[in-house]
């Protein structure tokens, strides 16, 4: 719905170039020739808390995420809270300590706020919305349009953890488990990417629709095709399990602190080397590559050696996930 | 609340310049010499469609707004959707045209939007986060923490219209009315007069918390005492009459396209000059004056003669204004 959305009643009224570019930061020139990166998200994730971390987390590290995979360094942070009437001081005190804490690891600023409160009923406990502004340094050109026929693609670590955890952090499956949201803020192993190698061609971070939706939008917006090798991607075994009983195919499930990277052959290898070296990207692999046929899609070669589509979802798996 | 929540959770763990200053909106400068104004609303303004205006269009002024009072010219917004299940699609899509129409009036582009759905009963239709950047000009200086005793404190129009035209509109209280709500982009306005002189130290819009709250704000971060003239304050008949009947003070009822402009004596003409020949500014006046003593106060002379302490208001007088 949200693509839908997106197509039919946003971009045609909001149209310029930052937007129908269709990556997770617009991109804007200032008269004194500096770039910068500006994102928004809103964060309606249920519940509030959950292991591996919290709506306060989540709304820092996702705004801040949406920036760096632009190559930029976040800098700063504005952040906009609706309240429900009656959430406890408690859990909001919690939640912006946290938020905090992530703002802190990620080294950024929060300068601007806004609190509203709605009457009881008209939220649930409380909505964040976070807008990021980061600087993009000069010889950088990263975006979903530049992935190139052969190049490597390269996952951080396994998936689907975020979205399974918040699942079963409702607490409605009948089952429990010991899987961690992955949420955390990738902007360090990006800057640290960089400083070995400007010739990444894109970052993407697979948040909502998970891996396959984030490498259709690549695929679309690069116009190639994206071959990836079932074996190859990391999934934790609790999350492999977890999604069998539910029918979820992980690939679609959401993360919040994986990093897509995608490279020309001769770069693949320092690009995982300084993941291996970051906290969040030890189990980094090479999971694909890009083709130049068939464009605008996403193939998965499977462990029986088959090929299948790997299709965007229509609707939204998980609601409220983040 | 409001006010509480940022001095008590807020403010403590987002220690930083920009927020602990007070302003409408965070300032940042970026290595290559150039500032930024970055500001952020979330509104959930109820009813959604009132009279003169809607959630689309508030959302985009009020932000566009908040920018524009540090000085800055308004350039980019980032727009996050929280939506209702069920919601109908031809409301937002008359949201989101008017969003449209407000940000080509203002000159500003959106180039970042986030969308998210939330179950039936989560959320009240529709509420829109917007957070905007505007680029400060170099010689501009612009803040609460600058109004001088000797300062002429001008208005640019009469007050109150924005809330009583939202309450009325939600039709609880037994009468209608032909109030308006004020609503309106004043960047355009700000620049003007910034062309005819450099040399304003605040500009506030008085929205939540109307004139009586934004003036002890200004003389709280200036240190100084600000004193009104109640028979020189603008207040449209209807508005009048409307808080008469509801025990409302219009010093305390928002306004969502009113400018306040603190200036040196020998520039309120020329201020008062640009003001009334743009479209929000026509009823421009000067309403009183900056005085050294009582430090971080607002008087009001009455009609009467007599003098009386202007305060904050402890709680949120009208909820869900914006």
């Amino acid at each position: 719905m949200s693509h839908d959305l997106i197509k039919k009643i946003f971009l045609p009224r909001f149209a310029n170039t930052a937007l129908s570019v269709g990556d997770d930061a617009g991109v804007i020139s200032l008269p004194g020739g500096e770039r910068l990166a500006v994102s928004t998200d809103s964060h309606v994730v249920w519940p509030l808390f959950f292991p591996g971390g919290d709506i306060g987390r989540l709304a820092v590290c996702g705004t801040v995420n949406d920036v760096a995979v632009m190559g930029a360094r976040p800098l700063y942070l504005t952040a906009g809270f609706i309240l429900e009437e009656g959430l406890d001081f408690s859990i909001l005190k919690s939640i912006v300590e946290s938020m905090q804490k992530a703002a802190m690891e990620a080294g950024v600023e929060i300068i601007s706020g806004d609190t509203k409160v709605v009457q009881k009923g008209k939220a649930d406990g409380i909505y964040i919305n976070t807008a990021g502004v980061g600087l993009i340094p000069g010889d950088v050109d990263i975006s979903g349009r530049n992935a190139k026929s052969g190049d490597r693609v390269i996952l951080s670590g396994p998936i689907g953890d975020h979205g399974i955890a918040v699942l079963v952090a409702r607490g409605e499956l009948g089952f429990f488990s010991d899987i961690t949201s992955d949420v955390a803020p990738l902007n360090h192993m990006v800057s640290s990417i960089l400083e070995r190698t400007r010739n990444v061609h894109v970052f993407r971070d697979p948040t909502r629709g998970g891996l396959a939706t984030t490498l259709n939008e690549i695929a679309q917006q690069s116009q190639v095709g994206i071959v990836i090798h079932e074996p190859t991607i990391p999934v934790n075994p609790s999350t492999a399990a977890a999604c069998e009983i539910l029918g979820f195919d992980p690939l679609y499930v959401a993360n919040e602190g994986k990093l897509i990277c995608i490279v020309a052959p001769q770069d693949a290898k320092t690009v995982l080397d300084v993941m291996h070296e970051s906290p969040y990207g030890e189990q980094a692999v090479v999971i694909g590559e890009v083709v130049e046929n068939p464009k605008n899609r996403v193939l998965e070669k499977t462990s029986f050696g088959s090929t299948r589509v790997v299709d965007v979802l229509a609707g939204e798996m998980l609601p409220r996930i983040c």
